[in-house]
């Protein structure tokens, strides 16, 4: 199962919007198939690990890290052709909670006879598709905050400099987290201070993933602030501008992205409301690089899932902007707890993860 | 050598104001003497050693951390010690830079027909005795700054309400580097808003270290706001409240400590001359927790040496307390940049130690 997880993790920035699944299949320690999912619309991890084993299925044993499917999606159901290649036993590693799968698959091979475990590496197979989790279960995408700043919890200047708070291989390494998600999201705020291009640029200048999808672009600006001539405005990758109802679209500015009206809630575009339509897009894990208000109002109405933090070993001062802007806390028990997933030194930065627990 | 340095740090919490220094003679790898200095006004390490070694220091190698002393201070110079033993050759770690040492212990050996050699981990000897070096060389003490703070760079919530933002295990951390200080340093700020008592509670409730003493406790009290009954004022250890000259200290509230009048710079002390005093008394390490006023200004002079700095994995947002008062910076090239020293996991927390580097 080991291996098969790492076999999914090769879909990491490409399967989108379908899950990262891996499959092993094996007689005991000899392993006779391996394939993991590339891309949405091409053939499931199974599929890939049944022709790579051919005759030698008969009798074996099939790691798979996610529940085989039993609906006729865009490609055939894989219980049917596990079944049908006469493995004798699979191996689970988590139950798909999507609606047409959902114990289906498990229930279809136990009616063919094969033996069927789960829970095998289940925590492990749920993290690494909890943007995919968190679209079927709770119909809104994983919420992703990152954020880069001085070791006082500042992220630019008075005068609002900010290049660079962290240095050139903490940025290189934001640009993976860019490519794992399925849209990058900002305020017109950060549009208009920073002029982003919120594009993904690997390290080598080229898309070393040919089934590689650049994320869907997002800002959300309720009163279409953004500039003509702006970078995320250049239709060089798919853009959404989220903006009120009120806000005139009838502009040249947005000729080449779309523009759709959400709800309001208090005097700011309704996050729930965001987070739900980009569910309903496919999104699995939103990538948020936002000003201080976008990441606040995230983090208040608790749409934030997790932060991933890159602090720099430098003091900039009081006078200097704040992490995020947020709702006063009346007493200690009202802060926002917070769990360690990981830490990593890069070059002379910090990167942490946190997951938001309260 | 590394045995020596280990011997030193034996006298961690008790050699103040002298230097911690450890010895070990030997014959090849055999050791024959070892000692290490426990209190002022008490033997240095090498007549330990030497005592221990009795007629086996002829000929041996004496491995000290700090170069044996040349003059008749509380105790007559170890140099000459050494030299009455007979001992081959001596290893020192680093060259003692106090005035009348400086260069004349490895004189006095040298003159007496002994080999020295110096340098030997001369980096970790030097750091084991960093405010004692900056004290001597620099006429002013090691500055060692401590606050707490949320990720997010806070240190109370707007109402002042601080308790506690890290855990148990970091607080009680806390006291180890406060018994290590010559003496710890406040604001009256601090002294109002939180009434410390600024003693070092060791954590099994008693005091291990027979030869202990308390760290001065200094108050930068330019007005004398500090009320009366505040713990500061109780007498309980030795206390330094420090005013400006106009200030009227003819009062029944400071009956048991010391005020002494410090010249003004900028509408507050002169924190030059406050630490310039601290070392003629004989402070070689200051501990500070105060406010953000206080520990900004000692930034901003360039006065503060290290940073030590407890960070718990929570967040406060943008109205909760800055991490220090700083002046404004108009570029990043102004700001502060620190260089990591070590940095540990405390229970929840993390405690990174900086040095500052601009």
């Amino acid at each position: 199962m080991a291996q098969a997880l790492r076999l999914a993790e090769c879909g990491l920035y490409t399967t989108q919007p379908n899950p990262r699944v891996g499959c092993v299949i094996a007689h005991g320690e000899r392993v006779v198939g391996q394939g993991w999912h590339v891309r949405a619309g091409g053939p499931h991890a199974e599929v890939f690990a049944l022709r790579e084993a051919g005759e030698n299925a008969k009798g074996a044993t099939a790691y798979v890290t996610l529940e085989p499917c039993a609906h006729h999606g865009r490609t055939p159901p894989c219980a049917d052709a596990l079944v049908a290649a006469g493995v004798a036993r699979v191996v689970i590693a988590v139950e798909d909670s999507f609606p047409q799968v959902a114990g289906r698959g498990i229930e279809k091979l136990r009616a063919a006879g094969i033996t069927v475990d789960a829970g095998l590496m289940r925590d492990a197979a749920h993290e690494l598709n909890i943007g995919f989790f968190s679209r079927i279960e709770r119909k809104r995408p994983w919420v992703r905050v990152k954020l880069a700043m001085s070791l006082d919890g500042r992220t630019a200047l008075a005068n609002g400099e900010s290049k660079w708070i962290t240095g050139d291989a903490a940025r290189a390494d934001v640009q993976r987290w860019r490519a794992q998600s399925s849209a990058i999201l900002t305020g017109s705020g950060t549009v208009l201070a920073d002029n982003p291009r919120l594009t993904v640029r690997f390290a080598e200048g080229g898309d070393p993933y040919t089934a590689f999808q650049p994320p869907l672009r997002v800002i959300v600006d309720r009163q279409l602030r953004t500039p003509a001539g702006s970078h995320v405005l250049d239709g060089s990758v798919p853009t959404l501008v989220l903006h009120a109802h009120s806000a005139q679209t009838v502009d040249d500015r947005f000729q080449h992205v779309d523009c759709i009206a959400v709800p309001e809630k208090e005097d700011r575009l309704d996050l729930a409301a965001v987070l739900h339509l980009l569910a309903e897009r496919g999104c699995n894990e939103v990538h948020l690089e936002a000003g201080p208000t976008l990441c606040g109002a995230l983090f208040d109405a608790g749409l934030a899932d997790e932060l991933l933090l890159y602090v720099a070993p430098i003091l900039l001062g009081d006078s200097a902007r704040p992490l995020m802007h947020q709702l006063p806390l009346k007493s200690m028990q009202e802060r926002t707890a917070l769990s360690r997933m990981d830490e990593v030194r890069i070059g002379d930065d910090w990167r942490y993860r946190f997951r938001v627990t309260r």
